[in-house]
């Protein structure tokens, strides 16, 4: 088995999840790079989930979508291979979870479009390059996320609320991460919300519905960012007879530089 | 006795005021057009205060500095007077406020050196056109400020603590202000804390050191930027023989837009 780790390259990274070698989570491997959320559809759905991306840029912002039939994200590296090269995906049948392959090549179609939707790993190491600690991170744990009732527009048969991750921190801390993710607006951009998480309906900040229990020090605030696990969750909302999706955590390792990301 | 308002220009504004016809606060006074608070120290001193300013930018940021003996913030304003120009001025001796004159004509000395510097009020216009509501001036009151316990680097002898204003508002609402101020450096820039305030020592929110009570609605969090107040707190601290400064809220009204201050 191989062991993928911080420093492996996008395209050895790639090929050992490809080769069936990887199947964890991609979190802390190839650092540097850009990861993405994956939702997969058919095409007569394709017009009406990129209005709702449109619609809800902070938690949905694209950073690809695919021509129908294709598996190359043109954007994110000319090697990669939708199907293959994410360590584990999800498929669903009208809303419900039905498999977690390890690959999609069985169960491709040619109608199929794949929307690479940005993720807030991208913005966590320009926060620690400019001094902001990443609790979680040094924690080892995987970032705390929660539902909100915050309602997403709707379009089409997407729709629900807002899901969001929360890195708990330091007040001026806060400010500093607004002023560095306000730059990224493609990897969910500002902070949707702080300090006060029960004014967006989070009632129990130590129990996050997806993730770890958070790690807050005395002084903390919590600080809540749009995050990529909303899509799926309207994606199961929608009920389509057919989609797919990565599995939460288990992203797709891009070719872009997280630094590229700046300002776009 | 002229009655001043948002619409006057600057240069009426200040002719009113140095006519006598005009002795009250500037706050609401010719909108549109930075005000500034008012350091004058004999040039002995003058050195010792710009280091001052440069170490602690976010309380003292300085928008002109007068020649020795000059009564004219070449920066802000040929027809400005700054003898005349102000509605109300403070006099100190060894740090005791010895006297409030309309004027400083009979005081004014050929070693004096003048530093003009940036005002929050600068900020809260953008911060309305964007959609912030700024509570203090829609209930017609001044904003709250506060004695922190943060300390400022000390320069020769110009030392204290930061003094804070407060805006109350909405999370949302706060980080798009923080995004709003970013850009303004010379008057304040970012917010130094928001959300927690006996983390700087402000233990009563609901008792200001000066100013009036906040005005706070339900869901709001408190946000602290440094204030001008914390110069002249600093100079009373360096017990100077002598020195001037602006009663506080009777601010020197200059010739440039708020818009110029975007971004310097």
């Amino acid at each position: 088995m191989t062991s993928l780790d911080a420093t492996v390259s996008p395209t050895d990274a790639r090929a050992a999840i490809r080769r069936g070698d990887w199947s964890n989570t991609t979190t802390g491997i190839a650092n540097g790079y850009a990861q993405a959320n994956l939702v997969i559809i058919p095409e007569a759905y394709a017009s009406a989930f990129l209005r709702f991306c449109m619609a809800n840029r902070a938690a949905c912002p694209v950073l690809d979508v695919s021509e129908p039939g294709s598996f190359h994200p043109q954007a994110l590296g000319d090697a990669i291979d939708l199907r293959t090269d994410v360590p584990r995906y999800r498929v669903y049948e009208h809303g419900e979870l039905v498999d977690e392959p390890a690959d999609l090549v069985s169960r491709w179609r040619d109608d199929l479009v794949t929307f690479s939707i940005g993720c807030s790993f991208s913005f966590e190491e320009p926060l620690l390059a400019e001094g902001v600690p990443v609790r979680h991170m040094a924690a080892r744990t995987i970032v705390p996320m929660y539902r909100t009732r915050v309602p997403l527009i709707p379009a089409g048969p997407f729709h629900g609320n807002y899901v969001v991750s929360m890195r708990a921190m330091s007040p001026a801390d806060a400010i500093r991460a607004v002023q560095i993710t306000t730059d990224m607006p493609s990897v969910h951009g500002a902070p949707l919300h702080l300090a006060r998480p029960e004014l967006i309906g989070i009632d129990d900040i130590h129990k996050p519905d997806f993730g770890d229990p958070p790690v807050m020090e005395a002084g903390d605030i919590p600080v809540f960012w749009a995050c990529g696990v909303t899509p799926q969750v309207a994606l199961m909302n929608a009920k389509l007879p057919f989609a797919m999706a990565h599995a939460p955590g288990h992203m797709l390792i891009t070719d872009v530089p997280n630094y590229r990301l700046k300002y776009r």
